[in-house]
């Protein structure tokens, strides 16, 4: 598979966080000649937070992991994910392989079952070989290296044309706060293996819950606000780690809690440049909504039609699909209100075609690689800005195709 | 354009309904060579019954229509509708065109103005050259013929490759009721020419209120239940006109409701059966709901989701994907009493791949060019059955370069 073009240009170096250590293996889970399983390791005194998938036909690890999310811990704490198989719609089957792999990453590393996250990424609905990554798991341990984050980020890979990387750094009372994280994802948010996993680490020093608080709020306007096709995963998972190793208290610290967001929002963007055959990185910009609810249900509607994403792809300046998505989002909107853009051009304003209006410079700027829509309803003062791809050949290709 | 490998095999012959003439003109809106305007034509005592898009961005015309429908009535009534032009998102203009269509045909024809329903399909956002409309109105006059109603199909079209008929007879007390529809749509429900526009003619005897509430109620199990790609037009319109002259009182008749739904069905899997790029027929059939609503839920999530929709393009029986739909839906769904069937076979049950399950018979079971994917969410008593089509790379190509 060709890299996205939409890619950056290489992985980022990514800071070491102390407290944290890296290891990868190929385990043979599906995949030949490749690395498959990763193991974290977190010191004694890491707190673990995470949001996950809303889908109501969840994955057994992704209910294991919520299980575990924010009881009382003591000592150390890992994070196993496996691509290859997402140990999903496995029926009661695929929380035994989760206890199997848990259990054994437990009491070779000395941690309780209660503080080790499990992930698991690829095929649905076939049996999970826990074995194989349980066997992998001394050479794991073995192996642990605070510098193997990248190899950690290509180890949780399906469909994904390269892998993601983000980091921060934030100053807290004059002392360095680090985050890196890791995330794989290329189908927003599709059910076979491309789920979006999220793992980031920091050595900043935070209580559970003012961790949790972090993380949910700056989901909200980040991995909630891309999106590829509109599909859900049943695997979902976003984990953050914070070792304490910097000693930096960071509880309700807007600075670090904006770093995070801009780590997590990061990553989300990449999710959406590896979009399963996107040729176009699209950001929708939402304005004088009803409210900022209505403002992402607009932006949303954009977001994820088929017809405005296919005129993208055709690099056709379509306002009229916009207008159409508007319609039908359920938000409050006038018809004779709306004005709508492409970057900076205005093609409509009070419900019609701009005057000014120049097919010519339209259509110059439809033929970016990275494209602004902008909508502006005229009501109030709600906003919503959101990220997708467009709908091309390539999304047809590796969807018609990818089981069989 | 090719026509639709799913199309009926011919345009059905559609009996004459008494106190309705048909009329068809190329009046040049937009298109070249062929026609482009039909009028209906209905006799004085006619009522007549609609339900519209829920666009909040909807048209000049449906606007119009919706402040028609049902103010107390005299005389004869007339449907005007074009195609090239949608007169959408024209702003104030837009009800300027309609005003001055209804006003011609209303004076030429001898009717109140608030008689005369018109419907424009076709592209957005460009101002309606209604004079041509207008000019038309003589001729159409004087072409008028109770039998010209194959014709009308073929006027209304835009990117739909076949035109779209049906009819049914019901028996009333020993009398004969008379039913003849016609329709255009080929996205459901773009925004562009793929409108889904459709005309009722009975000469059944029924008040408004009687129709109106027949027409709504077969509806909701009707048109609002296909899906081609989730997008909704601004002009989608339906109007049922009865004549009376039958003398055949129908008003809250059974026999009359299910004829009529039956027309509505037939008309609508049409517009399914045309659906941009379309290679497969699909009925999604969920039972076992906790009720009616979350069945609707859980089946539009899956007749909507790219990633069925490419599988089912792919030929692929690719179950997982279905669960993933089921997820996302919001209904209340228990993973483990899932129960997944493509046709009559049976791929998963209890949350799990189901232990006969053939790969090969599946795989030769996809291949066929009408399928049913059955869901069970063993819940409760509630089921919605609902019509899609597959996503292609046809589509792909119809409205990535649609509008350029």
């Amino acid at each position: 598979m060709a890299v996205s073009p939409l890619a950056p240009a290489a992985f980022p170096s990514l800071p070491a966080i102390a407290g944290v250590r890296f290891a990868t293996a190929a385990a043979g889970v599906r995949y030949k000649g490749r690395t498959d399983v990763m193991l974290a390791v977190l010191d004694a005194g890491a707190v673990v937070a995470g949001v996950f998938t809303r889908s109501s036909t969840r994955s057994a690890a992704v209910l294991d992991c919520q299980a575990k999310n924010g009881l009382p811990a003591t000592g150390g704490a890992a994070i196993v994910v496996n691509s290859g198989n997402s140990n999903a719609f496995t029926g009661k089957v695929g929380a035994v392989s989760v206890a199997a792999i848990s259990a054994a990453t437990a009491e070779l590393l000395g941690l309780s079952e209660d503080r080790v996250f499990t992930s698991s990424t690829g095929v649905i609905g076939e049996p999970m070989p826990h074995q194989r990554i349980i066997d992998a798991l001394p050479a794991l341990q073995g192996a642990l290296d605070g510098s193997a984050i990248d190899a950690a980020a290509r180890a949780i890979m399906t469909t994904d044309t390269f892998p993601k990387g983000a980091s921060a750094t934030v100053n807290v009372g004059g002392k360095t706060v680090t985050i890196s994280g890791i995330a794989k994802g290329s189908g927003m948010i599709a059910p076979d293996m491309a789920t979006m996993l999220v793992y980031i680490f920091t050595d900043a020093l935070i209580d559970h819950a003012s961790l949790q608080a972090a993380v949910s709020g700056a989901s909200d306007s980040t991995f909630n606000c891309i999106t590829v096709d509109s599909d859900t995963s049943t695997s979902d998972t976003v984990l953050v780690a914070a070792t304490g190793a910097s000693g930096v208290q960071v509880a309700g610290n807007a600075d670090f809690t904006a770093a995070l967001t801009d780590v997590m929002r990061d990553l989300a963007l990449q999710v959406v440049r590896d979009g399963e055959g996107a040729t176009k990185f699209i950001e929708v910009q939402v304005t004088g909504a009803a409210d900022d609810l209505d403002a992402r249900k607009v932006a949303m509607a954009i977001a994820n039609s088929p017809l405005v994403k296919t005129a993208i792809a055709g690099q056709d300046a379509n306002w009229g699909r916009v207008v159409m998505a508007v319609g039908k989002s359920g938000a409050a909107a006038d018809r004779d209100l709306l004005a709508i853009r492409f970057g900076d051009i205005w093609v409509a304003r009070n419900g019609y075609r701009d005057p000014d209006y120049s097919e010519d410079a339209t259509s110059a700027y439809m033929k970016q690689q990275e494209l602004v829509i902008g909508v502006d309803l005229g009501l109030g003062e709600g906003r919503s800005t959101v990220w997708t791809c467009d709908l091309t050949h390539g999304y047809i290709d590796i969807n018609a195709d990818y089981r069989s």
